[in-house]
């Protein structure tokens, strides 16, 4: 089955931006009619434990939903923890009360971001690809199969940095439910087996220097840890 | 092997931008100091042949290498032409000496783009995934093995609307040349076996209309016939 193998087997990795508000307001920007995305290459995958490779020249952040905070100099990227959605069928124009039969589990992901490829970034209004798209810069926790987690709409996602806190939130804050994130994606392109939806990001910014460790949860609402994903910048 | 049967295979689309200089004059865009690129999924794969699906409320444009020209409602988006770059093995920073041992073959592409998401776009500074990623928005040809073509730096693109010649370009005008796009973006994400990196268009730009029928082809020096891709909005 590719679901349980989607690092190695899956074919793309769909991020959806903004989709918290508290982290909307943290960047300023105007809450979505929709949801927004953009797609990560699978070679970008690290998983846990691994380091991440920081390319020459290329400070490394951690990076929230919404990069537009690329194209303002005055806002640091930054780094974010994200749930993840395990496709685990073909999935086309799926409806929202359909959606919860295509996803086969979930995975704890981190969606990293290169800062100083900024001013290239604005120049040519064309970030996401590049900056985000580094091999080893999707972080990535096991595979959680579906049945250990009961609520998926109440979760909490917790990423350290050195051990000190710098994002601490709850799937419960997401602006786009889970089923309408489905239906919105597979309204433009259809998501197949070992596809991962990353699902956005609370608040919380902060940037990483070589050497750096970070560490990361995610814990359902009986305080049950389900993942955690941890590497070394 | 992977590479021949890349469209069912491959793993990711990289589509490089204004790579020729007169398409670039055309857009009034600066030429870019490295190439620039972004990911379409492979979901966007029509076999020649086929029908594009045009999305309910969407219009369908053929589209040149820049969708800046997005972001000005001046300027109509377009449907561009494209050489494909097959890939034969994992490539990582990979030399412009040894790129060419990384190419199995080729392919004849067509990029197309959503037009009429364009306010959308305007306001999230966001254009590439959704208005691209589209299901059947790349037409693509039948392999090409590299035996079959000598001279890759030297292959005219047509492109016909309903029979009206609207691209008519030689691969010899692009800025970057196929080397320097292994090199660049082997340098930011590992490119895989069966993965394919779409190089860019010549000048031209157009609309289509459900109903109207696209052709294009591919052919070498001597004018022989390497590949075509036919498809009907
Ligand atoms: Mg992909
Ligand atoms: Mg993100
Ligand atoms: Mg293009």
């Amino acid at each position: 089955m590719a679901a349980e193998h989607f690092v190695l087997r899956g074919k793309k990795i769909v991020a959806i931006g903004r989709n918290y508000a508290e982290h909307i307001k943290e960047l300023s920007n105007d809450a979505p009619k929709e949801p927004m995305f953009f797609l990560k290459p699978t070679t970008s995958y690290l998983p846990s434990g691994g380091n991440v490779q920081i390319p020459r020249g290329v400070t490394a952040h951690y990076e929230g939903p919404s990069a537009l905070s690329l194209v303002s100099p005055s806002k640091p990227t930054c780094l974010a923890v994200e749930l993840g959605l395990v496709i685990g069928k073909t999935s086309r124009d799926v409806s929202q009360a359909a959606a919860d039969a295509h996803i086969a589990g979930y995975a704890l992901a981190v969606d990293m971001t290169a800062r100083n490829m900024q001013d290239e970034v604005k120049k040519r209004r064309h970030p996401w690809t590049a900056v985000k798209g580094f091999d080893t810069f999707t972080p990535i926790s096991s595979y959680i199969p579906k049945s250990a987690v009961a609520d998926p709409d109440n979760l909490t996602l917790t990423l350290k940095v050195n051990g000190v806190t710098k994002q601490d939130g709850n799937t419960n804050q997401m602006i786009f439910k889970i089923p309408r994130l489905i239906e919105h994606v597979s309204s433009i392109m259809t998501l197949e087996e070992g596809d991962l939806v990353l699902t956005g990001t609370p608040s919380g910014v902060g940037a990483i220097v070589p050497g750096d460790r970070v560490e990361c949860t995610l814990t359902d609402a009986s305080g049950k840890q389900l993942a955690s994903v941890g590497f070394t910048a």
